[in-house]
């Protein structure tokens, strides 16, 4: 096992994807066209460029010069959140997401223990996605999954996806889970993309969700792990809590305080800031922060390890958020 | 001028409310129904309790000994978000803010100098909106008004609501943003009612919409504060910079740093906690946040005053919070 920082928010896309051989009309699938160099791709989706990719998506080579520049000893790799494919017909998403699992795995194969994996499976349909995890497990290069925040816009917390959650907590699969296609974006005005202001927000609601609607609680050896440091959730938390020692009926259905729920969950440092980091730790503990930096794409933080070391810690504690913490995410330490 | 705390975050319902008189059908008109007892009255909208509320919304003398007990010696007072009747055609709705507005002058009038009022403006129609904010200054009963973070969905940063902004700023008139009908309650699962959860992410929404939307920037003698400690803005912030900081034609769309016009806006201090207070003084300056507690709803703040104290700060800076930045919200000192 490589020593050195572990990055749990890394995204790959494939060099190239098969062509559609489904049976449906107007898919969405993913291609990817040449770039304006030969270190860079389009990917097409739709017909149209949904983004300008480098190398760094699919080459080991490149990827290791840059965690050596950013003192990264291991990459966790998931998709690309777009590559979910939840918008795809099941059969669809599982045929893309084998394509891209299989990218994934051949990375951490091999990257000589640089790389570990976090696969994909067809959430909108939550039987298939049961079947995909316990493949995807057994295949022995994954150690869990990405998935978003939603499934076309119904929450991950919505009963329907209990059995996934069942499932990964079973079988051992750590979740990481990334914001996706949020929801209110007419409502956001002006230049700024949508991930930049509402990814935070849907992060926070759905891990609002997961507490509120009892998967957390329903599943304490869940190891699961939020993008963008949670989003905004620490800010919500005390007007849930607040809400839940005072509004009638919470406690009984919700008997542990969702402020103690949250200490149980994992959430990355991308935060940009070090006093949002700082107020991170003390709102969630020392023990679930893990190194977060969206590699390679454009808005990446792109020195994690300076970012936690500047905050002085004790150097245990600056162990745990650089590696230790990501390695009981993965489920590598007890 | 009354001395002590002033809470900008106080909300009122009048006592009755007149019969439909206008000439539209199904009209969302409210009335009052009597309550469980003597001191209580239900809001009845479309034919429904829309809430229980007690007789501090109404009766000075039942407030001022609330504000006895929390040390608040000004209440700042302003309509219970329901009522800004954005949903009603605007005709309608000015009818309702009129007598709405009547309510809230005569309490000022009557309170002996211990409540100031923020009115109620039909903002769906942003033209009349003007006019009625016009009159409403003019009548020296009030400091400005209320507004909800989006009128039937519309963000307040639209470009169509531009000629309000630009009075309020003409005029005078201090704006209190609140939460309002915030987007994706389909998203959230659990019994958290949306308002715990999804007001701090249409806050956060509306505040960032109108710095990148050139509200912010265009109008800098603006005075404008936002409800719940401007929700999750705080959080979003750093995310918002970076992006600013690094995206293509960003900085030539919104020239001055978000940041630096988020310490331009006021934000009350209704988050329920110490550490996120002290947070939101560090981000905003300790001279932009002003008491707030809901009042008298469910979920008020009881201690606001300790709330403040608890954070042991210098004198000069407790009675910022306390006073001082209200005031200046308010327009009463420069």
């Amino acid at each position: 096992m490589a020593t050195g920082a572990v990055d749990i928010h890394t995204h790959i896309v494939p060099v190239s994807f098969p062509a559609y051989a489904g049976r449906h009309a107007n898919v969405r699938w993913p291609s990817m066209a040449p770039g304006h160099d030969c270190r860079h791709g389009n990917v097409m989706i739709a017909g149209k460029v949904f983004r300008t990719v480098s190398d760094e998506c699919w080459s080991i080579e490149r990827r290791l010069e840059v965690m050596e520049a950013s003192r990264v000893g291991c990459q966790v790799l998931s998709p690309m959140p777009e590559l979910l494919s939840y918008w795809l017909e099941p059969e669809d998403a599982q045929t893309l997401g084998r394509h891209v699992n299989d990218t994934i795995a051949a990375m951490v194969a091999d990257g000589a223990g640089r790389f570990s994996g976090l696969g994909m499976v067809p959430l909108q349909d939550p039987d298939l996605a049961v079947r995909e995890l316990e493949h995807l497990m057994k295949s022995g290069g994954f150690r869990g999954v990405e998935i978003g925040t939603n499934v076309n816009g119904v929450s991950i917390a919505d009963p329907r996806f209990a059995p996934f959650f069942q499932a990964a907590e079973a079988l051992d699969a750590a979740i990481f889970v990334h914001a996706l296609h949020p929801a209110a974006t007419d409502r956001l005005i002006g230049p700024a993309p949508p991930a930049l202001v509402l990814f935070p927000c849907e992060t926070a609601t759905a891990i609002a969700s997961l507490i509120m609607g009892g998967i957390i609680g329903r599943h304490p050896k869940l190891r699961i792990a939020f993008s963008h440091g949670g989003g905004v959730f620490a800010l919500v938390l005390p007007r849930l809590m607040h809400g839940w020692k005072l509004m009638p009926g919470m406690k009984e259905k919700v008997p542990e305080a969702p402020a103690t729920q949250a200490r149980r969950l994992f959430y990355d440092t991308l935060v940009y800031d070090k006093d949002t980091l700082g107020f991170l730790i003390e709102r969630f503990g020392k023990t679930q922060l893990c190194v977060g930096t969206d590699h390679p794409f454009l808005i990446e933080e792109r020195d994690p390890v300076g970012a936690v070391e500047t905050l002085g810690l004790e150097p245990a504690d600056q162990e745990l958020l650089l590696s230790g913490n990501a390695r009981r995410f993965l489920g590598e330490t007890a």
